[in-house]
């Protein structure tokens, strides 16, 4: 049978080094979502491969579907229920923005299945309000790098270019989870000034050159003093991975992924020694590790509608 | 007489808005300085016209005379005296750039009256050096808007586009003077986090707005915690002025332009209103203003070199 709709969304990298809950970017590691068939209002059925998979297949857990039906709740309109194929790539709670693909893949699937006109800014706060801030849902949902400012009402973003094809993003991700409560309280409440100054200056340097395409600047633009020193303590091997890898002059520059505990390295040249030196690091602190040498995701996510998918609708009542 | 060297420097407005001590840029009002004549080593005439031109005329309390004595010595080159002609438009000590003018004058009539072969990183290290800072020569010097980053030794700065000729400077320029002293005394040595968090997200999305020319966002991009409230305070009608401006829908944006007093309103449409309401607020509180309306200034710093100035530093034995 054919899918009425294929989504592919992609994996994010978000606070980016020095830009802190507002700078994040789109990489090539692509979760698949397959609606397959209509089904009547409420009814869900869910196959899921890969990552999670056992976890992912109950439509109740399932963060497709809660999206889905929150997006239609707000937007006020009935959407059937469906038949959703899923092969999850994205590693599930490691930072790498798998819980925002599962809300851009619901919200769009929300706009197809129901018809309801938005364009991307509206689409962009539905997500946002979903997924609670729109660092990694506007990355996803657009491509390349955004960056995304959101005041719990409103949003703003800019859309920057994906990395060229010369950087690569190495992504470690070790076989441990830091909790998201765990890494909110290892924040400070207060910072030195001075701290604050430091990060305003190089978020905007990370994002003039990153506009400008000046990789060279990823060094000092990515540099942060609020949340890494804080954060890369909670993780086995977080505080030495940095410099280790730092120290290599093919990398760019190296960051925690999310709140973590995967680390990307932005990489010129061989990928092969920034690979080993991460995983080489999370084995000696007793973890075992994965990475994936990523490009940039320019495209953000994408949708493929079959050409039957309005005779679907049609025989459920849905307009 | 025609003068051997022609510089036109702008004035530039640093810290702006959230971007504190990293974005500057450069508008539409200008110093001229003219070398007249070459001199024996360490003799200097100085004739100024404009603002402060009373104190500017004495060579020991001249600014173009420290920085072009402390670059050669600092490059370890013997460079001559000068007779030195200096039309000052851009007033004195109001936040709008004057000291780093004379600083980027001084550093280029240094390269050329010595033969120094320098580079424009090695030129605005040296500038920086000099002022303390990057955020007024950097933009000085290059035109546009600059941000950079300075870290005591080293300096990374991206050069982004002017503003567009659609958008427009105002600048307010109160009868009344900021200490730099109760400028940084202001300031407070801690901030909250989410203060923090806040800038780093507007000081990206104002950058990444100004290079893909998103001028609706400037708003949003230029709104600031961490430096603005604190000082407008130091300043008759500061308190106020923003609130007034910022209702009018032509305003982009408002923001203290350096460490004050003069406020800059961005304005896409007629600038009267915005001019007025600013000159008004000063006038409420019992300050005299005045007012420019000022474009972005693409090219910075420009040098118009004589054919004669081979010949006149022959002269004096230089080489």
């Amino acid at each position: 049978m054919n899918p009425l709709i294929t989504l592919r969304v992609p994996a994010t990298s978000a606070n980016l080094g020095s830009g802190f809950d507002a700078i994040g970017m789109a990489v090539s590691l692509y979760n698949i979502f397959k609606v397959m068939e209509i089904l009547p209002r409420g009814e869900y059925k869910i196959e899921a491969h890969g990552e999670g998979s056992r976890e992912l297949s109950q439509p109740k857990a399932n963060l497709v579907v809660a999206a889905y039906e929150e997006t239609c709740r707000r937007w006020n309109v009935e959407g059937p229920g469906f038949s959703l194929w899923c092969h999850n790539i994205i590693p599930l709670c490691r930072g790498l923005g798998s819980s925002a693909g599962a809300v851009v893949a619901g919200v769009l699937i929300a706009k197809h299945l129901t018809g309801h006109e938005a364009d991307d800014d509206e689409l962009l706060r539905e997500m946002t309000l979903i997924e609670g801030h729109p660092d990694n849902v506007a990355p996803c949902y657009l491509g390349g790098m955004v960056v995304s400012c959101w005041d719990g009402k409103d949003l703003r973003y800019v859309n920057l270019p994906a990395l060229p094809p010369e950087v690569l993003c190495v992504a470690a991700v070790p076989d441990e989870r830091v909790k998201t409560s765990d890494a909110r309280d290892a924040l400070p409440k207060e910072v030195a000034f001075s701290d604050a100054v430091f990060n305003v200056g190089r978020a905007a340097l990370l994002t003039a050159a990153w506009a400008t395409g000046k990789w060279d600047y990823l060094k000092w633009g990515m540099d942060d003093k609020l949340h890494q020193p804080y954060r890369s303590k909670l993780f086995s091997g977080g505080d030495v991975i940095f410099s280790r890898v730092q120290e290599l002059p093919e990398c760019l520059s190296v960051a925690i992924s999310g709140s973590g505990p995967s680390v990307i390295a932005l990489v010129r040249g061989t990928t092969h020694r920034v690979a080993e030196a991460m995983c080489r690091t999370f084995t000696e602190y007793g973890v075992r590790s994965q990475f994936f040498v990523l490009d940039g995701s320019a495209q953000g996510a994408r949708v493929d509608l079959s050409m039957e998918l309005p005779d679907a609708l049609k025989n459920v009542g849905v307009k």
